[in-house]
């Protein structure tokens, strides 16, 4: 296949001020279409050497898409240098002149002169249309390389890669491989645990990693092949697979987040619930409330951080606090049993912690987390030590809490 | 001053699966030490394409930075590429193998002979010792140009660049430019409504640019000099205009989030505080206890999420909900006075509001959110109408929430 080469242009991506994501998502993109780009370049808005990418990609790639530099500022040279490079004049396109001059002043905004400086196009050119943003973009052959000039804002960049360079690349250059990937998403395990558990597994027709999104572990699978029916196969294949051999620490294989499959356990099982909460301090209740229409199964929390608090609101033991500590089993169970009772839910979460960085002690360092959980009347608890920061600490407590109750709605 | 390029190698860059952070890393780092990198690169593994990068490079590059394929496996040519393109042989480097069997060992992996190519270099390189994992760089001085070899796994590459690089391109090299940049936090105004405040600003030494990190709005200054004393003066001298232009609206000019700028206030004032959520579903408990020592100012919180919830927990008076209904000033004044009384804090925090995507009217949109703070006895209460998810409106109305209590305390 003939090679597809990106340029991105601008002072700010070179000194690091601006991270570059519109090639990261464009690889991306191509690549699930079976186009794989062979090179990416990055030069500053300086004209020679901007002139000396277009010739080196020339040379190399059939397609080249070059970013940035098509605004109304001076140092957008982008459209000037090109058509330098390409030995024709810059011709001024009324109809994009009149689009702009609509957009902007739907806008509210002001045209002025430099403004007809993005109307400006190297003579031969295709326009291509930017329907989200002022800039146009335009497409030149030159000799047997096709260049498309997109801008550099993402949102606009996206679109036109999407509307205009990615079907016509996929017409032009036909697709070479295609790349699937999916992400196997469990909690519970460790990553050594994991792998230990999938030891038994042989991937050679794809690409196997692991990816740490704390405290979950996921699992990636790449697969590449000349067709996407071929790709599929070999993606399913190895999913079932590590399905049987991972079963209940997997909670989802789509891109969902935990919170999204306890929330849908829930409706389908016409099950409420109430939580309460210390270390999380109201994590886990913004977690199951970030999905539309939780008022059908979330009634109440509590963050009850004092232990006044957790015995006034909870009922739970005050002697408690001095024999086995707000840290506890004990503690855990009555603050779950209590919020269950109090609000009339078919589910009750208790969480108490040590989320750190102070407040450790030898018996329970910083990381030590109870989590407990009345369903319909039954307490079940657990104990965790989990690490990393304080942040790091309440999200896995929040996180292994819905999971436990996304096993217990299964098992039930 | 002398060029600086970086190339980095990986089929899994240019297919889109893996994103370069290490690249705007190693840039940022640079350029705030005065010198900004001229060319980015990025090749797949491929022996041809990485020594055609290699010799583009030395013709138009003083300071050459090549990262990746540096592994024991097969698709890991660097070395042999680099040592093929500088004429030389690869030699055995009896140190960094013992050094990379100890660091093995002590991770419990056995030593292969495949690791045996790790401790192959050209001949004549200068090692780069790599601490924090196993592949050592290596410099290599071609013609006039310094060629730099790093590992890809960013921990070590991050180190490396530090250690090693950094000191040595500054050493070699000399400043060209300082860049110098901050970062002005604002709650309380939209883009353009800042814009009109900061009217009369007139900014030419510096860049100045707005960040939208919803609901807040960022300001940032870069400034660019010869000397890293003028790039502070200038970037001082705006921030002291920004200052009295945008007034109680910037919470801080420092990497710091907003819950940490009112826990310190909490602190410093020996405040207490309690909250009551309702669209939250717990948000603002969670941000306020995301600050270590939380216990010393945060009590208790309420995630009253029904209507009965509200009326049982916080006493809020049940007409309400028929007669202005619980998105309103009034059962936001309950929340707020309700919770602080049965706390006992100083200041107590009511939020009520419809996160979407149902459940708006015509009157009340999706957005409409009610903030209703007791501070010590005096209540206040206020009206936004946000826009966005239904995580940026909670996001929104928790931090807008935390914004009020900052300035209540400042104004006390």
């Amino acid at each position: 296949m003939r090679k597809v080469e990106l340029i991105t242009t601008g002072n700010e991506i070179l000194s690091g001020l601006t991270v570059d994501t519109n090639f990261s998502w464009a690889a991306d993109k191509f690549s699930t279409n079976g186009i794989i780009p062979s090179y990416h370049v990055s030069v500053s808005d300086d004209k020679e050497d901007i002139t000396a990418a277009f010739s080196t990609a020339s040379n190399r790639s059939a397609f080249v898409i070059v970013t940035g530099g098509l605004g109304p500022t001076d140092d957008d040279l982008t459209a000037e240098t090109a058509a330098e490079f390409f030995g024709v004049e810059l011709n001024y396109d009324e109809k994009s002149y009149l689009d702009l001059e609509e957009k902007l002043r739907s806008r509210g905004r002001n045209v002025l002169d430099v403004h007809k400086k993005q109307a400006m196009f190297p003579s031969g050119s295709q326009i291509i249309k930017n329907k989200t943003g002022t800039s146009n973009g335009f497409k030149f052959t030159f000799q047997d390389c096709s260049f498309y000039f997109l801008p550099g804002v993402p949102r606009e960049f996206k679109a036109m890669i999407e509307d205009f360079v990615l079907p016509d690349l996929m017409h032009s250059a036909g697709p070479d491989n295609y790349i699937l990937q999916k992400v196997i998403k469990t909690i519970g395990l460790g990553e050594s645990e994991v792998a230990v558990k999938l030891k038994g597994l042989n991937i050679d027709d794809a690409d196997f990693s692991y990816r740490i999104k704390y405290p979950e572990i996921h699992l990636k699978l790449v697969a590449k092949s000349g067709s996407l029916d071929e790709a599929e196969k070999i993606i399913n294949k190895h999913t079932n697979k590590i399905n049987n051999l991972l079963d209940d620490y997997i909670y989802t294989d789509k891109d969902e987040p935990i919170e999204k499959v306890v929330a849908e356990l829930l409706v389908e099982n016409k099950l409420t619930i109430a939580t309460a909460e210390s270390c999380t301090g109201g994590l886990l209740g913004s977690l199951l409330t970030d999905i539309p229409g939780s008022s059908e199964y979330f009634l109440r929390g509590v963050i009850t951080y004092s232990n006044e608090s957790k015995t006034e609101i909870l009922g739970v033991d005050e002697d408690l606090f001095e024999t086995v500590g707000a840290v506890s089993d004990e503690v855990v169970h009555q603050m779950a049993s209590g919020i269950r009772q109090i609000s009339l839910s078919d589910i009750g979460v208790g969480i108490s912690g040590i989320a750190g960085p102070g407040g450790g002690t030898e018996e329970k360092p910083v990381g030590t987390v109870y989590i407990g959980v009345d369903y319909m009347n039954h307490v079940y608890s657990y104990r965790y030590n989990f690490h990393g920061t304080r942040k790091d600490i309440k999200l896995a407590s929040a996180i292994y809490a819905l999971d436990k109750v996304r096993n217990l709605i299964i098992k039930k």
